[in-house]
Order: structure tokens, then C-alpha cells, then sequence
């Protein structure tokens, strides 16, 4: 790459990370004041913002997108109303920076606070839709983090036009530099992003498996990944067989795209004739399809519930779609053992009436989150009741599961003494 | 490399991953048994273990190592005795595992739990240090980790030697793979084990900063750094100078080699003309050379205290022994800013009786533990009342500062229904 290029990315870095120090130590009403300006922005620009977005989705790089794809980088007036409400709410919140987390006096009369403060400089990597550009920085502001945002190239003049409302929000002794965007989509930009590792301090990248690989692959900062979910509903032998059914209906087919949507049933050998016919046609209801191993593929077909025969590759997959891989177990263990061997370690519900094999169930699945007798389809910040999400940590380190703006903070040790030194 | 080796390599990581789905549902008495009787196994086997270490004290790879490391490689009886000490100390530690977070349950009745769980498989990376191996291996036992060991070539009988000591004190259902060493020191089977990302979930290198960056540099796996410490002391203009020189001599003198100790000093203008000719003599007396910029080289040498002329290199410097850097500041923004600049954002002291200056310095050094009125020598995980410490992590994700055996836990939310499904 030319080294000019490398020059501007160094010193968009070194600007967020200024840019940064002083964030840390901004007031939650300084924080909140901008953010509420930046709502009324929104609300005000709809012009602007359409038109640059209506250039975006003229572009020959928007002509190559799906369908869906191009939906999701299309604004609108109800959306730009909605993207400013989502701004509101997350000025609502409570802020994470300087909450005490632990505090604690050492007998030689030490006073050790454990503080939540913000991580510093957070990259933001990810695909054209100009909602993740609003969401990230918002809750990147709020939580005291610099950040720097570079989106998908079909994206790019809408979200040079958000990032102007932003930083004409960040008044008030907010330094405009703590939300920049990389101002070029050239990939080599991006590989110098990704290792600037002693100005940004994590790196998140939103967007499917491969851009996520590309990033952990490429980057030497520390990257928090929310890879897919291989979410199971293991229905066991004890198990209420009418909840079954919802459960796994709505686990399915509520939201077949989302990373919580369940791809994998599992039933115990003993409720199976019975259970399987009855999920399976309301599941073929929903338009699910069913692709079944030998033992579930003989009780629909004995049953006339249509469905295929699975691959091996369907037992890992995750479809996002209205698609649901199908298998007989014969017994919990065997379960437990299947969902640690197959499942992505996101969400793993068992339903069953047996206080023992839930107990077994929640302690061994090795996953993020794990559920009785509940839809998979929980796992979700909001439904957590942290009121805002940045996405779903696949990792186990720093955040594992929904990650909401106190999993965008780190903390500091503040000690004060009164003169004390190590013997 | 050949295939044979990255098969060896994997298998090692299979094993382990299937050791620590056991391992983390273990009681607490049944590890805390198995730590019990390494101790004794280790009391019991100082002839073995001698010889094992007298094995690789002799060998070519241990004659060219320096006589510190060589130090550090070096078993004998009270080394040994201590190690066991250390080890039923841990054993005396309350078990993380299983503590709850948070607790909440939500308006549609869904009861949720985040629970304090193991991470899963840990790769312990680390140069020729028997103890190493012991502390890694008994820090991850406890938390419920199964571990890959992969210490240095120097060290390879001793740590085996070890090991199987280890994996003969696993009885009780506990799985001996649950601790494991890389049977080779071939650096291609680190460079595979370093990728082997679906099988190991953490990576902590343990070592000097080029093995943690060879380390980082080279893992798929996300990597908890202990980079270096270059700590700072700032004798404020209202600092009690009495105080002051205490904290710089102990933060400086007490042991140059940890990475707490400071390694840069700070002093106000406003008390440089008195303060530097009386912590020069001190520091002088304890050994160490300063070396100075221009206003602190004039004012020791019109006290004619032995000093040199810095450079700029020593202001970022960790020298690790009886060297600091001294610098004169016209303010407490300029030393914020200094700090902030050139420090390893490690640990960082001011010292001075005013309250609002000590409370900026706190809150505005983006340091992980920062001092007020106390030696920079106290950044340590048994100071902090951990019990027990596997290092001190520079990383500002998942653990910062000190890290004892909490920070090798992640969490897992247990949620608990009666059959919710999702609007």
C-alpha cells in the first residue's frame, strides 16, 4: 500500500486515541446532551440523509448487493424516526463509566477501588448498513470510547453523512475526533487498521462468518467476535410435550435469521413417535423444512409429515432460514455430548419436566447461554434488560453472550495510601 | 512441519478439550484433593525431581543461558519445599467457580443467572521456569481449566518430570489430560498449536516481551498479554517530600526486576530544586544511576550527585534494574500528559497532600492501577487479597492488572423458564 495511505489511517488512529483521554473523564450529561442534539439531527436532516443514501444505493458496488442486502443499507423516513428514537433511548441509560466494582481496604490501610471505565479506542468493522454506523457510535459515546467506524464500501456517502450529524453533535467540550470514519473502503486501509495495536485497543467486527475470520485473521489488537450460533432445542423424555412444540416452534421460525434462532432439535428416543409428528407439522406450518436423520425421517414419513434426509454437514450448520436439522437421542448424556460436540456454544435450550436432567443440562452444555424450558430466542441484550446490545460474543473472554455497554467498558485499580511502601 | 507433529499437536488439544468439558463440573473437593496430593507427591519426589532438573542443568541448551535464567531453571530442596507450600495454598483458596454475577429475573418471569464458569482450555506459553509449570498448572486446576503447557527447551526434563507428577495426582474422577505438556520444544508444533482456535480459548505468554509478542503475533487464539511495566512516580508541587522520596526509593530499589517497579520520575518545578538533591542521594546510595534531562542534570549537579544524560529512549524505557529516568514538569498536566504518552499504562503513582490534583491524576492517568501516596511496587495479585496471582495483564480486555483465579473464569447466563417463548 502507498505510504500515504498508511499515513492517514496512522493519524485517524492517533486522533481517536486524543480523542479518546479526553472522553473518558466527559460527564454522563455532557455525553447525554450530545446525543440527544444528535437525535434532533437526524430528525432535522432527512434531505440530506436520503439523498446521500439514494446515491449509495445507485452506485454500481449497491447493484451487486442481495436483496436483503440492499434492503438493509436502504433509509427511509420511518427508519431515519426509529434511528433517532434508538439514539434517545441509549441517552436514557444509565452510564457504565465509573461505577464501583469492587472496593476493599488492605490491611496496611491501602484503599483498592476497582472502577469501571471506558476500553479507549474501539475499531468498528462492518458491512453496509447505516443503522450499525448510529448504533456502534452511540454506544461506543456513551460508554466514554473513541471510535473508529469503517463500513461497507456500498455504504460509504451515507455514512460520511451520519458521521457529519455525529460529529456536529460532539459540542459541548466533546473532542470531535471520538467517532471518525476510515475515509476510504481500500482493503490496505484496513489491514494497517488492524494493527495499530498501540493506539486502538479492540477491535469488533459485525457482519458474517467471513469478515469476521478476515478481521481475527488480520488483526493483532484484540478482537471481540460474534460468530454464528448452532443453537439447539434438546426435547427431553420428561418434557411437557405441548410447551415442546412451542418452544420449538418459536425457536425456529419467530426469526429464522437471527444468530439465536434454533437450527438443530434434538429429541429423546422415548417421546419421539409421539412428539416428533406433531412438531413436525407445525413446523412444516411455518414452512420450515425438516432434514431428519433415519431414526426421525421414519416416524414423519410414518406419519406423512414431509421432510429430507440430513448430511452430516447439516448437524453443524447454521441455516438462517426456515431450514431445521432433525435427530433421535437416546438418552441426556447423549444430548450433552451432541450440543458440546456440534452446537457453536451460543444458546442450548433443554425442556423437560425433570429438575435433575435440567440441572445436568444447564451445568454441562458448555455454552454462552443455556436455557429450561425457553426459547433460544432470548439471547438478546434487550431481553436481558441491558437496553441497548452491540452484538453477541461468541468469545469467553471479556464479554460471552449479549454484550451491552458495560461489556464495552474495562476498569482501572485506584489506590490511595498514605505513604506506604512494599517491604 | 510434518503432518505427524501437527497430529500429535491436535490430539494433545482434543484431549484437553475433552478434559475440561469433565473438569469443569468438578467438585471443589475433588480439586482441591488433587492439589493436596501434588503437594505431597512433590515432597515425596525431590530425588526424582533433582534429577530431572540436574538433566537439563546439564545439558547444551542450559550452558547457554545466562546465570539469572539459569538461576531461575535451578530445582533444589527449599525451592521444592516452597513449591508445595504453594501449591496446598492454593488448595486452601476459595473455588470462583460457580459464583453468581447477577441475578435477575425479568417482567415475563424468565429467571436469569450469570454465573462464574471456567473458560474451557488455556495454553500456558513460558521460558525455562520449573515453578512456572506448578503455579500455571494448579492456578488453572482450581479454576476448572484444563491447560497446555509449553515452557521452554532448557526446562524440558524438569517439567516433564513434573507433569507426571501432576497426572498421577488427578485421581477422583478428575482427568489426567486435564494438565498436559507439548512433548516437543519444536517451535512448528507451537505455531500449530497456536491456531488450533476451536480447541483452546485463551493463550497467556509468560515471559519477556519478545516471546509475548511472538506469541500474540502468531495466535488465532485470543492472548492475555503481560507486556512490560514502565511505571511512573509524579512528585506533585504540593507532594509531603518526606513521603515522596520514600515511595520513589521503594517503587525504584525494592526489586528493579519487577515489572511495578518504577522506572521513570517526575518532579514538579516547583519542588525540583529541593526534592531532587535528597532523592538523589538516596537513589545513589541505593545503587541506582539516574539518568536525567537537562533541569534535573543542573540541579543534581550543583549537588553534586552522580548523574548522567538521557536520552530519549530512557523516557520509554523498562530497564528492569537499578536505572531511572528523571525528568522535571511544569505542571500536573504536563505529567498527566507525560504519563500518558510514554507509560505502559501499568501502574503510575503521584505523590502530594492535595486532593484535587490527586483526584485529576486518578481519574485522567489511563493506567490500569494508578497510586496515590503509595509505592507502584504494590500492583501485585497477592497485595491486591487475590490469594494467588498467574500474572499481571496489560491487555485491557477480559482481565487488566493483577490476575488471579477469577480472571481465569468467563461466565455463562442460566436462564430458567416455564416455557416463554419470544413475541
Amino acid at each position: 500500500m502507498s505510504s500515504d495511505l498508511a499515513q492517514l489511517v496512522t493519524g485517524l488512529a492517533q486522533r481517536a486515541r486524543a480523542a479518546s483521554l479526553a472522553l473518558a473523564t466527559a460527564s454522563t450529561e455532557a455525553k447525554n446532551a450530545a446525543l440527544r442534539r444528535l437525535a434532533d439531527l437526524i430528525d432535522r436532516s432527512h434531505p440530506a440523509l436520503l439523498a446521500a443514501n439514494a446515491q449509495d444505493l445507485a452506485s454500481p458496488e449497491a447493484a451487486a448487493l442481495t436483496a436483503a442486502a440492499r434492503d438493509r443499507l436502504t433509509l427511509n423516513a420511518a427508519r431515519l424516526l426509529h434511528l433517532a428514537e434508538s439514539v434517545r433511548e441509549v441517552a436514557a441509560l444509565p452510564d457504565p463509566v465509573g461505577d464501583v466494582l469492587e472496593e476493599t481496604t488492605r490491611p496496611n490501610g491501602l484503599h483498592i477501588r476497582k472502577l469501571r471505565v471506558p476500553i479507549g479506542v474501539i475499531g468498528i468493522i462492518y458491512e453496509a448498513r447505516p443503522n450499525v454506523t448510529i448504533d456502534c457510535a452511540v454506544l461506543c459515546l456513551k460508554s466514554g470510547n473513541a471510535c473508529i467506524l469503517r463500513g461497507g464500501k456500498e455504504c460509504f456517502q451515507t455514512n460520511a453523512a451520519l458521521v457529519q450529524l455525529i460529529q456536529q453533535a460532539l459540542t459541548g467540550g466533546l473532542p470531535a475526533d471520538a467517532v471518525q470514519l476510515v475515509p476510504t473502503t481500500d482493503r490496505a486501509a484496513l489491514l494497517t487498521l488492524l494493527k495499530l495495536d498501540t493506539l486502538i485497543h479492540c477491535v469488533i467486527p459485525r457482519g458474517g462468518e467471513s469478515l469476521i475470520r478476515f478481521v481475527a485473521e488480520n488483526s493483532t489488537i484484540p478482537v471481540i467476535k460474534h460468530y454464528k450460533g448452532v443453537c439447539f432445542v434438546y426435547v427431553d423424555a420428561a418434557a411437557d410435550l405441548a410447551m415442546a412444540e412451542r418452544l420449538a416452534v418459536n425457536a425456529k421460525a419467530s426469526r429464522p435469521s437471527a444468530c439465536n434462532a434454533a437450527e438443530q432439535l434434538l429429541v429423546h428416543r422415548a417421546v419421539a413417535a409421539q412428539f416428533l409428528p406433531a412438531v413436525g407439522r407445525a413446523l412444516v406450518a411455518q414452512k420450515v423444512q425438516l432434514r431428519c436423520d433415519a431414526a426421525s425421517a421414519a416416524l414423519l414419513a410414518s406419519a406423512q409429515v414431509p421432510h429430507t434426509a440430513a448430511t452430516p454437514a447439516d448437524y453443524t450448520t447454521e441455516f438462517l432460514d426456515y431450514v431445521l436439522a432433525v435427530r433421535v437421542v437416546d438418552s441426556l448424556d447423549a444430548a450433552i455430548a451432541t450440543i458440546n460436540r456440534d452446537s457453536s456454544n451460543h444458546s442450548d435450550a433443554i425442556v423437560t419436566a425433570d429438575a435433575v436432567a435440567a440441572r445436568r443440562f444447564l451445568a454441562e452444555v458448555d455454552s454462552a447461554t443455556v436455557y429450561w424450558n425457553a426459547s433460544t430466542r432470548f439471547t438478546d441484550g434487550f431481553e436481558f434488560g441491558y437496553g441497548a446490545e452491540i452484538g453477541i460474543s461468541t468469545d469467553r473472554l471479556h464479554a460471552r453472550g449479549p454484550m451491552g455497554l458495560r461489556e464495552l467498558c474495562t476498569h482501572k485499580f485506584v489506590i490511595e495510601g498514605t505513604g506506604q511502601v512494599r517491604g
